[in-house]
């Protein structure tokens, strides 16, 4: 498959990616290579890598904890102590090996170690690669809050080898897939048609839906690549599906969720959403609301969990003087960004969910 | 005085800083202002800076601790915190009002919160109007190392108002003119000149100096601001500065010096290193001499001392490979970089601080 560019990051697919990395090897000649891992890339996706790949000089491997929980400062301070402790310098190149914790998190690392080396994400699960993967956003989470902390600051290459989703847990998998029901959604009816059309079972045409996803995503980063505005619409689904997913980490009454999983949630409301405010069409909100329910385990809400959820929503980055900011859809592929929802209307979106999935 | 450029954000000199200050306020209209000072400037500089802007909604003032002790990423995080209490939104923006701890530290802050909010820099000590306030490197000092963490990333503008040098201490003004000694040496003979002239006692033409200072600073940036080349001339006395700087502030065995008075002893090493090396003329490095030792007082090293900051060389980042780069200077004005110097002339070079000045 051709290369696509990301800002100034270009996105290779499969096995052109290890061809594309070697000649970046031997123009760059970095001082030196770090791989960041994390407990599960090391074991399931480094051999893989290092198959592919011949280095003049042995990679420094890092492992990093594996999950989100880890996506914190700490763990940054952590890496950039190992790389001053391995003398890395500013011609080193980093390799960010794993789903998006490790992208975004090594990407941070990358951006201010030294004030920036370069570096390459090879996303390995479905969720890195169809969303963290593309577009330059780099950080952790801080407090209770996702991605408070980073920087937009592209890489060198993104490589998109599906190989490494051999090994994905299927949980993962489906996690993953929220962002691209999501970019069916924002994007066209033939591409939302292809989503509503995926079996799950046979994984046919897993390929080309990740590439297409890859596509929509990256034309709305190259159009804003800072997010002053066009971007905003990729967070269709988050500004409910983040503060969902805090919520769900943060609490004990409810069992933690992935990302995706919460986003989906998100997805249902804010259609749901766009249906009161915009009219969106009942139809495609029924088709929605199957495919959720046919990926994703329903989650109950209690008021208790609803006042907090609401609470975190004050916190999203999206918003501009304490009012909470959503992305809306007139219909499929038609979003409406910085469209604000009143609580009484969000309290509806969180009973439409309850009542209905 | 006119406006000059930073690649990105503008510099504006003395009132009309203000008046600058003021129209973007109008034409930005912030969701809120976040004004960064520490223990001094909050109670020297604030209240000169509140009399000359008026602002829709009360400001937030946030103050950290005065001191490169502070400029960590601990202090980086608790100010985070602060801005996240505060709702502080991506549309805000923030002022740092200090000297170059708190624009690199607060710079860095406003680079990475949310992944970025719009700031400008007003330095108030010499220093960080000559050189951290130009060119917009941010960052924190990590482990031992200085400005071992941060990005590029210019500011909206920058504000040199000599106004606030009126309360910095002596022994400050003395530290941030050894960056203005380093600008005479790497540019000109007419500005050298100018610094041989410059009386301390009267500060006359003080105003004069440190705009040519800014302009000399902000030519070479411009050409080159994320410092692949050119701008690495910058660093001329902060290869041996920075690690003397830092074994000053780790070690028990010796007084801890200012920034200005360890880049000081690096300007004299360095141009011994260039006379070596390069023939750079004995009859300016003796006016050198002259000048340093009329501004600064003398540091002696021991051995332990010297292998010590040998090794905090090897962290400097403007390494390759392991090896220690200098730049030096072939006459004032013409200085090479990427110049790699074995640790016995390094030796040397503290031998002749120690006997010659």
């Amino acid at each position: 498959m051709q290369a696509i560019t990301s800002g100034a990051a270009p996105i290779y697919f499969n096995q052109q990616i290890y061809s594309e990395i070697s000649a970046y090897l031997a123009e760059n000649n970095p001082s030196s290579v770090v791989i960041l891992t994390d407990d599960n890339t090391y074991a399931d996706c480094l051999p893989l890598l290092l198959e592919q790949l011949e280095f003049k000089t042995e990679p420094n491997i890092l492992v990093m904890p594996a999950g989100e929980a880890f996506k914190t400062m700490e763990v940054t301070v952590s890496i950039i102590d190992e790389l001053s402790n391995l003398l890395t310098d500013r011609k080193a190149l980093m390799i960010n090996l794993g789903g998006g914790v490790v992208t975004d998190l090594g990407g941070f690392v990358a951006s201010i170690y030294k004030r920036g080396i370069s570096y390459i994400n090879l996303p390995t699960s479905l969720l890195a690669m169809v969303d963290a993967s593309v577009g330059g956003k780099t950080g952790v989470d801080h407090g209770m809050l996702k991605n408070q902390i980073g920087v937009i600051n592209n890489g060198a290459m993104v490589g998109v080898d599906i190989d490494y989703l051999a090994t994905l847990p299927e949980r993962q998998m489906r996690s993953g897939f929220a962002e691209i029901i999501k970019h069916g959604l924002i994007s066209n009816a033939d591409y939302w048609s292809a989503v509503l059309n995926f079996d799950p079972q046979t994984l046919e045409g897993l390929d080309t839906l990740i590439r297409d996803s890859v596509v929509i995503k990256n034309e709305v980063v190259k159009q804003d690549p800072t997010e002053k505005g066009l971007r905003k619409v990729l967070n269709f689904g988050h500004t409910l599906g983040h503060a969902i997913e805090t919520y769900s980490l943060e609490s004990d009454s409810m069992e933690d969720l992935l990302h995706g999983e919460a986003i989906a949630i998100g997805l249902v409301m804010e259609t749901f959403l766009s249906r009161e405010r915009f009219a969106f069409p009942e139809e495609e909100l029924q088709k929605l609301k199957s495919i959720v329910k046919s990926y994703y385990p329903k989650v109950a809400f209690d008021q208790a969990a609803i006042e907090e959820i609401q609470g975190y929503m004050l916190h999203d980055k999206k918003n501009v003087k304490g009012q909470v900011n959503f992305v809306l859809l007139r219909d499929i592929g038609q979003p409406e960004f910085d469209q604000i929802v009143d609580n009484e209307l969000i309290n509806r979106a969180f009973d439409f969910y309850m009542k209905e999935m």
